[in-house]
């Protein structure tokens, strides 16, 4: 008697750090085990989990990292390029503060980033085939994002050629991720130029309706610009590959809306929750879920402005596990 | 017994036109208050309609322009510098689309751009002491809009150092408004810098205070960024000096949610309605500008994404009426 | 083909006054029908319009009375007895302040303030009698509103008792009225011990289950402690002999709720407006009438906290109007 | 890893009786500890368990509690003198109701019942000094309660006199508070002349802006009378220095609202409910309370009008142990 | 400047009868005129207003129609054969009461009705066409109602047989309006197979998605099943080509949802009413049909349980008239 | 210390089956109470589980009944005779699907189906008299559901008469279930003519207000047809002498309302759930049967179109557990 929702698991790259049991994958995946985790999401990222060129490339080291996680108890869901991705197209506005996610011999150039961006992607889809998965997660990243709102007006054809150049960047993309038999599940996200069901049908227009382009389903961030997040899996469940389980809040005042001011995220309208802490509607979320067949893995996303990391990682296990609906 | 709100009035900046009677100030003005509108506010950056090279400069042009109005039977309420006060900051994301704006002369050079803008501001200024007005409207500009989502991180002290260069800009402007004795009313608007009321508050903070620096209320903005609108006149309503009667409506899907898409008017969740079509609540506006005093004019913007432009300006004077609270 | 609701008509209690058209029946009354009002209700206890002692005693003066209205262009709808019939049952905290209700001449003495109000409600069912009508309004009395809430812990037996006392000082009034013809439809209002469906009930029993005592409906007062007014019909409907026709709302923040902090009636979460202006849903509110078949008047009763009261009783009329149902 | 908030804790006036484990305070804390509780709030006024006399002398004596506490393992948050505080301050419509608070040597006597309780409240300042205390809580009493209606109109000036009285009634106490290091933290409520943020902000005026003049934040008693509680701690949060997790419920009908015709607890509109049972969104308040850093108790006050003490307080105290967010 | 949308129109059926102005066609379009209305929808099976065997065959009888109607300064708007529709599918528990529709010759004779029904439908067809209509309105009948809800468990095969059938019936029918290029446009209605949108698919799946099977919009019907008739167009729009103006409500009790206890319409929890009385959200529906370019008629259907008919119909068209978008 | 009302209980139809441990009352019984359960209601048709003849004549077999669930742990709460009831009174329109309820032997009789059920009722009543119950569960069964919506319009006079021949049906039974000291507890459901309050109404006064014609509360079917399921405890709370608890859901959309397009459960938009899956509010209920002192049993009935049955028993009977109230 099993549920075909699989869970719980924990996306590894918001806990990672210097100190033990957080340094090392085999410390952090023991961790998240004995918090009842299931599975993990590693982010290829970050060193101190994961070395993704030498996953892209030697079996053996991609059969040890399964191997630690197999001690501990737990397996792979997918792994995370979300950085890399938001590097495959990034606006002018935004180059300075995103080179900060890639290495520093392609600082200030903007080209060498991109092209260094693009060849991790590949290296992930090789290591996730090495490691015997068919979903990764990641970002689009984003031509135009600037123009969000439509003051000033957009130049002609602006949105048009966007989605256009975003489709050729990232088609060879996902044809090597269909060679390795693995979704690029995107996490739909502002900040992105895929930043909902608009966009994302628009992209997937751009891919040629790529059977490998898929969504990382993220109720957190359709919460923070009221997008009806129910309504969305009746739409796009056949798109939906992963999901990312996050809880957030939108409560406006007399001072702020959607947009809150450029405060941090603690004084924001908007903010990101713990599990069960915020306004998600996860019991409906786990049902229709259900309903229309998901069967890979429910990730804990954890940011919280006010919760700390540990209480957060704690509770998220059993929260997800009490929702999953077996059928 | 008359009520101490003013209107209705109009807005003329979206019905000039180059066709009778939308063409000359003699024939628009005619036209609204034909409509049953007792007031007009002129935006500055329309030669068809309003010269202010000239009116900063000349007595008698002014004498002429409130004559041409008093003819008509309608009285000026405030002048628009919106283009020109946009122009003061600019965002270079933003520079080649708002380069229209401004005078073919200083495109390309947003110094030049911005220099003129002042000046425009200045002459607005001196123009509106001429014409007896003691409030304007306009808008703040742009400094740090593309970095309205807080992804990717703020660059540390980006948003400080923004709102202290637009104190640096517009102190001057509205000392020069205070000698005029005039008000700058901004309008609250996204893709302006200050886009709620906790931007407003930094915006104040960053010009000392200026007793000069309020606010034009536009609910539609806020609706569209689901802000409480009603809660912002309680606590902002020392701030208030003028007012765009605007309706908007937002109507998220399984699609879009505030950000829409990247879509035009017509297709957004969030999009702007004639009087009465939308959501917003005048009757708690009127009672609330009623119950703080608010005797400056209810002035109709409008901006339908669906209904003629005539039947909305001749629907909007009795809506307006018919809303004003005599106390 | 006429509507079974009466209207619209008009209480003149708010606003007889000193000043033409104000301070005269023939006056006030041609005034109101101006407006577009059928029928008055007339304060017996204001001298300027309407003399309580002679209209007892005189049928000439009576058949004056009516003349006067008949010229107008109105009918009397009900007399009231509000503030007589407040001081048949006054709580001792309420001594002082309820004096000024009555002649000096009782003033400092609640004995013979409470048999002169008696005596009055008696020549007003003569009254209503002479005049051919077969309604008219009140209050109860309150002989316990300070213990409203149950801290202190009530007496033991106290609100029993209370309402066994109003039993004894109504029913011999309520007597005389049933020789008259006439209901005394009770305004069910804070202050009053019959505040509510529930008070009302007790003091039905309380009188026996007397069959002239009735209602006058008021969904103001139930707005202003959130009862649910249109099931408040469904349930009482059969004692709903008056309708005052009065807007309300309750808009609670973080430092007022019902009892809105002792301030006054402008500073107060709940309180009252002009027709239109609050949130009665009086389209709910005529559909019932009309269901139930009521077919007396519909009345406004007008104090608003914002509005002109010439506004208030322009706007009313054809507000009454538009909402009668011809069944 | 700790949270801010201090809780679970159980205020034991509601659950002090006769017989055992309630009858003593060693009794009564043994059988808190047993449910989970790490704190208790004393009630002064119940001699089964407190004596205040003593305690306000004797050292020695307080040490015992303490150690009576600590042996039970729980600490003491705070001592409770609400029924004294109420009595600084009493109305006479309620004078024979309150006397049962008092010594019977001074009933029949407010001027003696006032100074015996400001006396009690003199003496709690010492014992919370003694016992290592910088809370309590209590209650202000009330001048003008029967007026909370406008209705009779209030006689001119009676507001604003009461909040003068309590000012001058007050400033001592909470001096000699100042002088033992220790707040009173006024629990706001129906029946006291401070029951919402409005009076409150009276009260703290009268006295003088008073440091120690705080709030013991009780959201049942804001869901009675419909006041945004959420709300109230954004704009009170500086003064919240005690916290009482109670939960409520109302259940408007067309026969009840808030005043809820004179019935008792179960009958009405407005009621108490044990933790999780009512209305109260106490993952909202404890959300707040994390934001604003407030770190002092979350105490349970037990009032059910349905389910048994005993399952409310054993289910009360993993309720709140689950609310408690580890920032 | 003109709408798309055309209107007001009014449906005649519900307005026929035996006595002037409403026992003629002459007659009742000169009154419909003179109530604002712009056109008339014919209820074909009205032998007092319309004549559909000799229309089918005379064009000299149309012409007058036409006339007559031109004379009184309308136009007809649609023909109705509701009655006739239904006859084309009757379930047998409905053969009694639905014979009703029939004339005497085919009663008790289920086959020879159908037959009646289905040349009915043919000749307005032909009827149609000499009138110059290119939309006609109609029920679908039905097969299998009865077993609305799952209770008995449904025959297997049972829903699937009756939609087939039912496209067996209406495919020759469609194709003879395909000739006369004429639409029909279903009103979807409980008592007919075809009730909400997921029935309508299946009917459209049943007839080969011919392009003439249309709807007729009608909000009213939706409410009454608690359908969200605004998201309905937002699916459909392209189907619509009628859309018939009336209101309903739904106010269901501790005694009646949806289905009302076999009540009366007085009764019900749902219930229809005239327009602008009940709960249907009209401003949404006419700016969703405004923005897909609905550009046929607004017609009346008027039927209230409670206000009288002549005033039903007075207040509709000037309801209709301010509610048309002009875009 | 034990609260008023019984529970958890489980529903076992939907339970039985052949493979153990569902094949045999001593198996389910075990499983039951390993999971939590306290007592059983045994459904009387399913043979696997019980034999109602010999039940009706054997003490004996009673009482090895009774042992059984005595070792298993569990007592027995009620008899189920849904089926039974249901074909005490059955239209026409359902004669095929109902005969699945029945013996072969009456396949196509109605009058011998119906015989066979009125004695299966009877021997009901007996068996539940030996067992030692006063409750027993069932259904009305239906005479004229086709004519549950208003068209075509009912025949003058159909359902008047068919609630007297229910109650001639009915009456004679209820007499047999008064002899034998035990309620029917009809569920309300519609299929049934009972389906709601007003009808159940319609129902008592047909059989003459019978003491013993009780209900079986089950707020899922009254999501189902959005009917105020919690005010429906206030007014026929002294009828319920059972409760069914079970979930469900009703999610309307632009395709779908209450009734659904005749789908398949898991595609409608109103659906049952598991508990705590659906959008009943249990607290509410549970409080107002506490309230109302109902001390019967809470029995789990299970349907769920998404969960597994095994996941929905046994989270079902801590979730009851958790609601219980002890008084």
């Amino acid at each position: 008697m099993a549920g075909l929702i699989k869970g719980p698991a924990l996306f590894l790259a918001q806990f990672a750090g210097d100190d033990a049991p957080f340094n090392t994958l085999e410390n952090i995946t023991k961790w998240a085990a004995g918090l009842g985790y299931k599975g993990v999401q590693i982010p290829t990222f970050d060193p101190r989990l994961f070395d993704l060129d030498k996953a892209a490339e030697s079996q053996t080291y991609c059969d040890e990292i399964i191997g630690i996680c197999a001690d501990a108890g737990v397996v792979i869901t997918e792994l995370s390029t979300h950085l890399q991705g938001q590097l495959v197209a990034v606006n002018p506005a935004y180059d300075q503060a995103f080179d900060a996610f890639a290495p520093k011999s392609v600082h200030g150039n903007p080209k060498a980033r991109q092209e260094w961006a693009v060849d991790q992607m590949l290296k992930a889809a090789k290591a996730s085939q090495r490691l015997g998965l068919n979903v990764s997660v990641s970002f689009t990243g984003s031509l135009i994002f600037p123009f969000l709102y439509p003051w000033p007006q957009r130049p002609e054809g602006l949105v048009e050629e966007a989605f256009k150049e975003l489709g050729r960047r990232w088609t060879p993309i996902l044809n090597a991720y269909e060679d390795a038999g693995c979704d690029i599940a995107y996490e739909i996200h502002p900040g992105e130029d895929v930043f909902d069901g608009h966009t994302f049908e628009m992209f997937v227009d751009a891919v040629g309706g790529h059977n490998r382009a898929m969504i990382n389903y993220d109720p957190s961030h359709f919460v923070l610009q009221q997008l009806d997040y129910l309504a969305f899996i009746d739409i796009y469940h056949d798109r939906i590959s992963a999901y990312h389980v996050k809880d957030a809040e939108f409560n406006p005042t007399g001072r702020q809306g959607v947009y809150s001011g450029y405060a941090g995220w603690t004084d924001r309208a908007g903010r990101f929750r713990s599990l069960g802490d915020g306004q998600v509607d996860f019991k409906g979320i786990f049902s229709k879920l259900a309903q229309y067949g998901y069967d890979s893995w429910a990730v804990l996303e954890w940011e919280c402005c006010l919760k700390s990391p540990e209480q957060g990682a704690a509770e998220g296990a059993p929260f997800i596990q009490s929702h999953i609906i077996e059928t």
